[in-house]
């Protein structure tokens, strides 16, 4: 597979503490029948850290039998390098594409326990590894001298960066000099949705997109109109979603938002993400019906 | 058990990705011959995060069996609120005396999402619950109305705070604010092993120490002293140990530090963390061995 273009990452709805399986499959097939370029699942908004080996090994076999040709990517990170292992092992299994792995922490990680962790994963894995970087959730900050170090072993295929600056010239000039530090089949993918139109109209390849996993339209819009130098369409139609962008800034990101925008198209069960996480309470439910309402996304739009 | 004095928190050393059950079993027969107050088992010294549901089920019963007529609490958090009670049955099988529950986090969690966490955990199990309160690894933020809601669960037993202020005043102003909003029966406990004395010296009932779970002997020293009113004395016995803070200060932590304390007196045996964190450098390693020189720890004196 190619790490360029849109990689929609699906939510793993949950209903009674266990993976409704029928919801994420069919999330599934609608990225699939949208059309983007890859699915990442169990993804940080696939929860895949709150799951069990168990769970996680079957969501990837799902994955894959329901996505057609649409290339499937494994999150596959762990505390515990023989967990990440076995993660690997049963996305390969699988018949996923890709790995994403990202570095998380419960005791801080140094450089070299990272750089370590992902060249054993690289020495025993076939798939082509993407480096997850997320301090957000991770808690550790990837310096452009690690980017490099990583982006040098064989089997990364691409590194998932934290958002771009706002400003067009600082991204450009951010994405430039991570450019620098990577071989030219490593690819760079920018998160962070809201700066997503920016990210990729100053030079980043890929999308790695939450909002893509719920709503693959408008990510395609703007992924699209990116990829064919339309970068003018591709931030007015960043801008259309505003609204949306502002409640993943303002509820404390984008998780419990796109859960809760799941929930309301009917494309997940009431409390879908895993406890203690109770997800939005229902004056900000309120808002995000909002916010679909006023970017023209229905129940009906997509069922 | 009353929640009070030193509760040691041993390792749990690996070797070759497997619980070193022995050396685990002989930290815990040091800690309960020294006289500690309690043993903390599978706390974040514990590495408890990076084990499996069937590694922490043995590791309790191997704490309680071994600890004789010491109180042992296991460490029983997780990210997603079924796995937590699934330890907390499990220590309670094992013959645990109580629970200590960190908020893990990979999402950021809401003050709302972790009141229900222990609502929920102190409503399912009999034992009584330590609060966790560690930022540094949970990344989650205790306000104290969130102390006093806790606190008026019945079934929290304790509160674990952070390291109280360097300056005594402040100190006792800081754990004495704490203390307004909690009940008579729960107790204040510091960790934050440099703060330990000043936070006896200023009010907490308890030390939640990671040095004591592999040098019992000085942690006791600090806190029977304190407890008996010698106040100069629980600091100076502290200061007598500052190139042991200094080392947990500069190398990222006491965790990879103290492993290296067990690892040199031979009470683990070399890179007992869960990868992927690697453990100290042999640089740092010499470190840890003059600072043990110059406390009066050598590998004689543990035999």
């Amino acid at each position: 597979m190619k790490f360029t273009g849109l990689s929609a990452f699906p939510l793993t709805p949950l209903f009674d503490d266990h993976v409704d399986e029928q919801a994420f499959t069919r999330l599934v097939q609608r990225l699939a029948a949208a059309g983007v370029d890859s699915i990442t699942a169990l993804g940080s908004t696939g929860s895949y850290a709150y799951l069990s080996t168990e769970e996680r090994s079957r969501v990837a076999k799902l994955a894959v039998e329901h996505a057609g040709d649409t290339p499937v990517v494994i999150g596959i990170g762990a505390l515990r390098t023989s967990q990440v292992l076995a993660h690997a092992d049963a996305a390969e299994a699988a018949g996923a594409s890709g790995l994403l792995l990202a570095p998380v922490s419960y005791q801080p990680l140094t450089d070299e326990d990272v750089f370590e962790l992902f060249r054993t994963v690289t020495e025993h894995s076939n798939l082509p590894v993407i480096v997850y970087d997320n301090p957000g959730t991770t808690h550790f900050t990837f310096s452009h001298d690690l980017y490099e170090r990583l982006g040098a072993l064989p089997g990364i295929a691409s590194i998932k960066i934290p958002a771009v600056p706002a400003d067009s010239a600082a991204a450009r000039e951010h994405v430039q000099a991570i450019r620098a530090r990577l071989p030219e089949h490593v690819s760079i993918g920018v998160s962070g949705d809201a700066s997503a139109a920016n990210g990729l109209n100053t030079g980043c390849d890929a999308w790695y997109s939450v909002i893509g996993g719920t709503l693959p339209e408008p990510a395609l819009a703007i992924t699209r109109a990116a990829q064919r130098g339309r970068a003018a369409d591709a931030m007015a139609e960043s801008e259309r979603l505003a609204p949306i962008w502002e409640l993943f800034a303002e509820l404390g990101g984008s998780n419990r938002v796109v859960a809760a925008i799941a929930e309301h198209l009917g494309l997940a069960r009431r409390s879908c993400l895993p406890l203690p996480i109770l997800g939005l309470n229902d004056a900000d439910r309120a808002r995000v019906a909002a916010a679909l309402e006023r970017i023209g996304v229905s129940e009906r739009s997509t069922s």
